[in-house]
């Protein structure tokens, strides 16, 4: 038996052994993302670029989740956690297949590049939506799930998970290929490296991914600085550039001249595999003395344990057999609705909220998102084999009438090219006097709110201008709001949008995948209560926040915001109500006991905020822990939050981490502890000074 | 009281009261297809483009009916009325609510102008679509049924209804602006006039359309022969341009040096009203004495008479208070179901179909059109409030596991410019393995079968370069049939196709409108026998058909073709099997025995043809009556067709129509009596000779 298939050794060393076997060009060749086969030792086509954000994407049917941006703010790892471990079953039961068919493209392999773990520091990103939101804590327990669930129990990876995009990167996308990101010391470990930091270490993600842009003067894919984090953290997966990312050293950061010195600088910075075509001079770099052979060795043996703990080399895996008929089943398609249904937040709702069918004869939809499929699918996702718009969630749920009216282009000022504008108007404000009520779906779609080079819209190239409706949609809102009909706006957007109203209700359905209209539809009529909470803090205006480019995290997100707060962190409603009593602490745990004082069941989230004394603590309270619970009415439960020791520390100016302070104040309740978010719920945050 | 306004005068008198009012600028001002208001006189802006030609187009929200030579498969005259009975009901619910709302805008008036009623000469055309098909009876009986369904009882026009394009024009689409039709008398009289002729004549409608190119050396917009024919016809509504075909005529038609030409001679030869910009120049063309004020005083009058005619000038009519309720209501969805079922053909079934749902658990479903909306909507239609795809009707149907799989993008040989070519075949096959049964959803869509301008496709502005599917579906449909999978072919396309592949079952759905998928489900579970039939001959090559540029009807549609017959005109199964016997003649009238002879009741269309004994008659006998009829299983019915006179006619070489013979053989059957068809069919036509 060759030695790498013996899998009594260890990935690592059967890795040694099968490099061993190859010649310096064919060790090179393994670090193209679309790696060649060597058919002389049995190592088939691989392709390194897979997605997998949100459920299997980019290859065919899939079962579609909610964007990440949705996962987060159910507050619910657990649930995060069985979406990915469905996601890796589709990806092993198409891998199945797939190979079956002699088919190792792009998009088809088990290396997937997800999650999306930046922090999104800025609202005007166009890729926030792919993250966890604002919080290092938040993102890195989503996080951590997420990969759990991608790579499975072993002693095989289901799939390998990748955490990207390492680090310190967050818009803008217009200037991705050039910029330079200068974060402080502090800002980089209190914010930016955390949860690289717990994915790797907690839950031992098999890939990073760098970033395009540079970090404090250092490409992200070639830093000196990132990747000694990485060497601290004990990381051992493999490491990918972003695509087309090392091209840019030359052609865009100019930190090198040539395409060769570029290739050689990733390479020997511990880059091992590249997204794009610069690898292809990694033997003219090796002629040239900038690189050794033994560089190459060290990265393509990064890349062959990978796929060795793939089981890519053995004769079976336990995940050969999953059937294929797993691929978006009913019960996969279940847990995504299950996500739907908690990740809608609900901002406003002044009673008329869940709707009262006996009062009901006729709604009227209105609005861009209302039947919008690309409102329900964010970025990076699959293809779902059915999708229920929120129109059509609505028609399957209210047993009346639904008049349906788009009421304007999306972001355009007309719908034809030959119409006068506002074309679409006329008829919008018709379907709202002919109803008894309106569901107004307003928003964004991944069109305008996205990624460098996959939109076509006119914003800075996926990056949004402020945090307003787009114009047409402003227009829409106000004049429907005119007509005086009761009106409950439902706003798709993967980021703070303010809209500039006051609606009966106001729910924030993110982009909710494949089953969000009959999420909403459950929650517009109360089979359902909602219960997402904001995973990122929803400003007043984009004017007052610090300028985009500006990595300081001063004034930027619930932990250091002075003002500017429309909806708080954490914060979200329920057809209920429910009160935190009796805050106590012991042995790093926290006992609060809640209780649902409302009429109705509901879920509801706990959460627990921490600040210490020192001079080093964030301006406001941090979130470090919670726990989404059931509460049926007049149900009263006592929740154990158990407090990461990590809570305790701080941060100095230098970027060291450590405990600076002997007392805490603890802050327990269902938002971020602050009097806007207590004169919007009606409820105080319960706090306790600790001595832990 | 302005005369206008008197009621108890004819619209001519009205008119001309009103012109008279205007001052040479006011007048050549509503020349305009965007008339302008005229407010001293009470005169509201009117933009007299709007489109309606299967449910009112490009204005939101309508009922969506399937695309026009569905509509036509149908032979179904009185359901086509129906249909545009909706249309005209649902565009004065939406002009009602527009003009409370000030609303005078593109698309939103009463002018429709539809329907298409050029003869589909030749497969390849684009726009083929948009017609009733290429015989000149089916296109005259549905025509005038759509302009009857559209225009109402009167007195006052629910909507208007135009007549285009007038005439000899079935492409190519990229040459319509310089292209020169040759048409001899023969074929202008035999076949592209008697639709005009007979919706003038019979139906009053009250607009016709001039087409793109010209007719044997004159443009259509100012065509000394069509316009003569017109006033031989005593039409007496409005004549408008197509879309910048005025402008043609000196830019690309090269007939006039300028537009100040240009505009003089189309307004001079009859062409009332431009959509365009070139009568812009009329009051130039007046100053040099190249029109008078009469000419524009003419037309002016032409399109106020027709305004009148829909009581824009009445306090009110009757159509005021048609609710907006109507605009897509079930009741008009459930019509257009109807007309989805009974449009769809049943090409082949070798007994697979009706499915039987006892034996199968997992269906896949494969293919681009299988959840396309675009393939459900053909072109010049409206926004449906809700899309059956064909995969969705499948789902909602069928009580087992439905596997979808896109199978491959709709002409581009990759779904994913980053993956190789036929990326998504293996999923497609995994799909199929992982059945039961494939149902394969093919064919095209408008963005490549399409309109010259409207369609981003890489073949001939919107024409067809072939008659079979594109190279991606080709592959797709050899391998999925490979699998020996049972494989039922749906092709959703306008025109003939020859998918080059024998399944176990082939439908053609058309383009079947917003209800489509429910349709097909329906049809493939046995709920609905198909009765469809071909409304255009399906040929088996392009490369024996005549040029795409011949406009002589020689070796094209059923009347005139020799050979290169895959599917026959009129041709269609049924679940069940129907015989005609004992066809009889008298007074104008045949009497034809109908038997359903098989075991499950059906719809079937008996179909009656003519041919005369002499030199002049078509090569084929020619479609002169038909009747659909429903039978339960073994009955027996006795449909009386009458014959119109115009059947017994026929065209000489100098295009003189008159009786030419004593004796005429009647075929009786369910198809063209060709032998292909009886060999298909099994049923040989039945024949008579008769001598009126």
């Amino acid at each position: 038996m060759k030695k790498y298939l013996d899998q009594t050794l260890t990935p690592q060393q059967r890795a040694e052994a099968l490099v061993s076997e190859m010649t310096t060009e064919e060790m090179a060749s393994q670090l193209r993302y679309d790696a060649p086969a060597i058919e002389r030792l049995g190592i088939p086509a691989y392709n390194w670029w897979n997605e997998a954000l949100h459920g299997l994407a980019r290859s065919g049917i899939a079962t579609m989740f909610p964007q990440a941006i949705a996962l987060a703010a159910m507050f619910d790892p657990d649930l995060v956690q069985q979406a990915a471990e469905i996601t890796a079953d589709e990806t092993r039961a198409k891998y199945n297949a797939y190979l079956a068919h002699g088919d190792h493209d792009i998009y088809k392999g088990l290396t997937l590049w997800a999650p999306n773990i930046n922090i999104f520091r800025d609202p005007r990103w166009g890729r926030g939506h792919e993250t966890y939101g604002e919080d290092p804590f938040l993102t890195a327990e989503n996080g951590k799930a997420y990969v759990k669930g991608l790579q499975g129990q072993g002693p095989v990876l289901k799939t390998a998970a990748c955490a990207k995009h390492f680090a310190v990167h967050s818009g803008p996308e217009s200037l991705r290929h050039e910029f330079n990101a200068e974060a402080t010391p502090k800002d980089i470990e209190e914010t930016y490296l955390p949860a690289f930091e717990a994915l790797i270490k907690e839950a031992h993600v098999e890939g990073v991914m760098g970033a395009y842009n540079c970090v404090n003067g250092e490409p992200s894919c070639a830093s000196d600085f990132l990747m000694g984090k990485l060497r601290e953290w004990n990381f051992d997966g493999y490491f990918v550039s972003d695509c087309w990312a090392i091209q840019d050293f030359h052609q865009n950061h100019k930190i090198t001249s040539t395409p060769i010195e570029s290739a050689a600088m990733a390479l020997k910075a511990g880059c091992d595999v590249n997204c794009g075509c610069t690898y292809a001079y990694l033997l003219t770099a090796l002629e040239e003395g900038k690189i050794t052979e033994e560089d190459i060795r060290a990265a393509c043996t990064h890349l062959m344990r990978t796929r060795i703990k793939l089981g890519m080399f053995d004769q079976q895996t336990e995940y050969d057999n999953i059937p294929y008929a797993t691929v978006a089943s009913p019960e996969h398609k279940s847990v995504s609705l299950q996500c739907a249904e908690r990740s809608m937040v609900l901002l406003k709702n002044n009673g008329i909220l869940p709707l009262d069918e006996t009062k009901l004869k006729t709604i009227a939809v209105i609005g861009p998102n209302a039947d919008s499929r690309i409102a329900l699918e964010g970025n990076y996702c699959g293809t779902a084999d059915r999708y229920t718009t929120f129109l059509t969630g609505i028609q399957d749920r209210f047993a009346g009438r639904v008049i349906y009216a788009e009421g304007c282009h999306l972001y355009k000022d007309r719908s034809s090219g030959l119409a006068l504008a506002g074309d679409r108007y006329a008829e919008a404000l018709t379907a709202a006097e002919n109803a008894d009520l309106v569901i107004l779906c307003v928003g964004l779609d991944a069109t305008i709110e996205g990624e460098e080079g996959d939109t076509g819209n006119e914003f800075s190239s996926g990056d949004k201008n402020d945090l307003r409706l787009p114009e047409s949609q402003r227009i829409l809102v106000d004049r429907i709001l005119q007509t005086a009909k009761p009106t409950v706006i439902v706003c798709a957007a993967g980021s703070s949008i303010n809209i500039e109203a006051d609606p009966d209700a106001l729910i924030h359905a993110w982009y909710p995948g494949s089953e969000g209209g009959k999420a909403l539809a459950e929650i517009l009529f109360g089979d359902v209560s909602p219960s997402g909470k904001l995973p990122v803090t929803f400003y007043e205006t984009a004017e007052k926040l610090p300028d985009f480019t500006d990595y300081s995290m001063q004034n930027r997100t619930y932990r250091y915001a002075k003002d500017n707060i429309l909806y708080p962190f954490g914060y979200g409603l329920t057809y209920s109500k429910t009160e935190c009593t009796d805050l106590q602490y012991q042995n790093k745990t926290a006992r609060i006991t809640v209780t649902n004082t409302g009429k109705v069941p509901c879920e509801e989230v706990v959460q627990l905020y921490i600040k210490d004394a020192s001079q080093w603590s964030p301006l406001n309270p941090s979130l470090c822990g919670f726990r989404r619970i059931a509460l049926n009415a007049g149900e009263q439960k006592t929740v154990e939050i158990p407090i990461p020791e990590k809570a305790f520390t701080s941060v100095n100016a230098n970027g060291e981490r450590k405990i600076f302070s002997d007392t805490f104040t603890l802050y327990a309740g269902t938002h971020q502890p602050d009097p806007l978010s207590e004169t919007l719920t009606g409820t105080k945050c319960l706090t306790l000074e600790i001595t832990p």
